[in-house]
């Protein structure tokens, strides 16, 4: 059943006596070295809750009771209860994102996922993106107050993910958490402040485990809590759970992963070395840049097709059938992007073809595509894709390009040598690989070798709680990975221009779209 | 300048670079690891307080900061401040008595002592010895009164001897507490309720280190405390304390420690073996027993000699020359057996010889010496020595010495085989070996071999503070010492009313003294 951070062993041990007078803490020590066939690491540490209840525990229950044991920092005991609770241990893996915090609960005794809950980020308050957030730090005690809200919000989760599992909160013994680097820092109450100024420095890499209570966390009092590294300012704990759930640190092949976000990071690497480098390529997926684009949330139309015949669009929108939709998120931009490319009502350059398709109209002198008309609209008014937004997107998708290109070159490879090419994160796991080759943002290989890791942040947080080798795994990609500055240089600006075509100014580098 | 639990260190970092844009927490650790040539162990453990402040002392240094570690369980970064503090780096060692705490302010850097201070320990409102305070735990809450009364002590003793020594108690960084097992289990909050009933269990042996403030230690919030370790209900860190500042277990050759206290413990071993047994031996030397005794505090006569030409005693007493006495604690009760046998005012039998010498006197049918007489007493009334004293202090004595002598015996070993022969504890540091081989309470062997260790108790939590070896020393001898039975057969009586002799039955055994 894997090694997760915490498991529980269900001791009966035999009462003192004039024989065997050790000590309550020893005799239960000696009870978990048998129980443990492997064997225990040397030494437990024992926190002085545990330790002053476990003299009635023991005589309660008639010297039978259940132990938890996390392996964090140290192997610790962190609860003892009469009789035999060992089926009861429970863990929370959380992605703490910039936007919404997503979190899972798991039977640890059991590897299994028992519910999963999403809650807007309250921290959104002040400020939608990081760097407000970082300004509203300089403020004092305003630190102290978005830490509070972190936690805050991953206790609301707990408790509501508890709930309906008919668990208590204090069943629940360890969290995991991965973020990227100002979210953990905010959630840990350390000063942002260096993080976004040269030389971009942040307050630490490693941050390891802590008490989950020091943290305002309320699971299990003596519950721990792990919050995954980063490397650096740009790349965060959620950059290196993808490539934890990837798997490419442990494969000879090279591979890439791109975290697709509000920017976008590339790792490139095998067993033998990773590279990381950041490039700022999300914005126009993100909302705010396209006129109706918006996140991944209830009313936004999450995939488009455009009807061969009638060129009219097919939609679906997140939420279901009766949700009237409200705005487009990246997926669905990117396929409208490439649908109306390859059923050509746009040409190369982005601009709509004369005369005009159907669909297509001129407002204010502005080119339009009506996406869905008012009646339908949950607002009441056209959800349009203008000329403009399709400009914001093209320069999006030629940045993405051109870093991809630019990392693969410096390294004196080829797209086609990557064994596997790997899309993450939040606009990663709904992006529909063919339709992100089409409009030339990603390179034209294989469509097999594309592979799409959903919320890798989560997932990665709930392989650490289930696995301390998976743990060490994630720190040691910490340790191991390089980062990368992106040569911004006259060459790079010349190779953007030309990505800024679809798919791309060199059709022979996308073989089988044009 | 040795390895004390807690040094600091005077960093002058480089600021960060584009070229060296590492993490302040890495930054930090990577200095400690060329600061100190012999490099320290892999990994630290940073609490997050620490972490958080660590950013702005850096930046309001020019990154010229001294870093305080803690090497406890863990290597730990405890504080960071800016500039070069590293001369104050202090410490607390702490003789937690059932009577008298007792604490020695120590400078770290220097390896210096400061101070040394005493007071009552408060919880004796709730009962003067062990026993009581026991019981008083029975009702729900007492424990944790008791825990608070102890660390109140504690902090009582570190704001008065900071206040001396100039220095704030936040430059105390680390606290180290002997004092026998029931005194550790109250001053940790451990429930002490098995301790006395069979099989007499302890919760817990070994504690090792905790922080300071979550025992309620005012000392630098993210300072330490080591609580010396125990081997049972019967020997606690006080002793295990004795053994280690003895050194009889680094000897090749065996010797030999008694701590003489409220009960005996007879340690006696070398490198390879040691063994511990408890016999119930002091009560006559802590006061209640004997009419006019009391414990070694101002007021009571500590030294007694029989002048030889006019029989009348000449004493010295704690507190200095004009102070009237009050009373005799153990030491002095010890010296006048010795002088009224030496000098021929009492028989082997412990009786006062006829015709009564100067100084003796019937009242109301019972014997007695007057030591001091009510004009010079301090409560205006005459201090006496009586004869039913005398049987009390002649049964203490009998019983001491049946169980070096059985416990040796048993060993298969004489006297005249040990190297020394340790006394410590809180009487142990007065007696005079000669009075006590007078009396027949210890062997009549070279008197060279006596050592007295004086307050081994304290001088043992000194040592762990000032050396991480010797917090690894006196674990080891709690885990290498074997605590044994002391066998109360037949023999054990008749060699108990052998020795109610002065100085024994068996003169043969007392060459120097008959």
């Amino acid at each position: 059943m894997g090694d997760p951070l915490v498991k529980k062993y269900f001791l009966k041990l035999v009462p003192p006596s004039e024989e065997d007078p050790a000590a309550d803490l020893e005799r239960v020590i000696r009870g978990l070295a048998e129980a443990c066939p492997e064997g225990f690491p040397k030494g437990f540490d024992v926190p002085l809750s545990v330790a002053a209840k476990i003299p009635a525990v023991l005589r309660e229950s008639r010297f039978e009771i259940t132990v938890t044991v996390s392996f964090s920092d140290a192997t610790r005991i962190i609860d003892a209860e009469p009789g035999d609770t060992s089926s009861r241990s429970f863990g929370l893996s959380i992605d703490l994102g910039t936007t919404n915090v997503v979190g899972v609960l798991l039977d640890l005794a059991e590897g299994r996922q028992l519910g999963e809950l999403s809650e807007v980020n309250p921290q959104i308050a002040h400020g939608e993106d990081i760097l407000n957030r970082i300004h509203y730090c300089l403020i004092k005690g305003n630190l102290e107050e978005l830490q509070r809200q972190a936690a805050g919000c991953i206790n609301s989760i707990a408790l509501r993910l508890a709930e309906a599992a008919g668990i208590g909160v204090d069943d629940i013994y360890c969290v995991s958490v991965s973020g990227n680097t100002t979210m953990a820092h905010l959630f840990l109450g350390l000063d942002p402040y260096n993080i976004c100024r040269a030389p971009y420095v942040p307050v630490a890499n490693h941050f390891g485990f802590f008490r989950a209570a020091d943290l305002g966390l309320d699971i299990n009092p003596e519950g721990a809590a792990y919050v995954l590294p980063n490397v650096g300012s740009y790349v965060g704990g959620d950059v290196l759970a993808g490539v934890l759930v990837s798997g490419m640190h442990e494969r000879s092949e090279v591979s890439l992963m791109v975290d697709v976000g509000t920017n976008a990071e590339i790792v490139i690497g095998n067993s033998d070395w990773l590279l990381v480098c950041a490039g700022a390529a999300g914005p126009a997926l993100e909302g705010g840049v396209v006129k109706f684009g918006m996140r991944a949330m209830p009313g936004a139309i999450e995939r488009i097709k455009i009807n061969p015949e009638t060129l009219r669009p097919e939609y679906s929108v997140i939420g279901g059938q009766g949700m009237k939709p409200k705005g487009m998120c990246g997926s669905a931009l990117i396929d409208l992007l490439a649908e109306l490319f390859l059923k050509g009502l746009i040409d190369g350059r982005g601009k709509f073809v004369e005369p005009h398709k159907p669909g297509v109209r001129e407002t204010d002198g502005l080119r339009e595509y009506v996406v869905v008309p008012a009646e339908d609209a949950y607002a009441g008014e056209d959800i349009v894709f203008t000329e403009a937004d399709i400009d914001n997107l093209v320069r999006t998708k030629a940045a993405m390009y051109t870093a991809l290109n630019v990392v693969t070159r410096e390294l004196g490879m080829s797209f086609h040598d990557l064994a596997e090419f790997n899309l993450a994160g939040t606009f990663g796991a709904y992006i529909a690989a063919d339709k992100a080759v089409a409009i030339g943002m990603v390179p034209d290989i294989e469509l097999s070798k594309y592979r799409l890791l959903g919320n890798s942040s989560l997932k990665g947080a709930c392989k650490a709680l289930l696995s301390r080798e998976a743990v060490n795994e994630v720190e040691r990609i910490a340790s191991r990975i390089t980062y990368k500055e992106l040569n911004v240089s006259t060459d790079f600006m010349s190779e953007f221009r030309a990505a800024m075509f679809l798919p791309h100014t060199d059709a022979s580098l996308f073989p089988n779209i044009v």
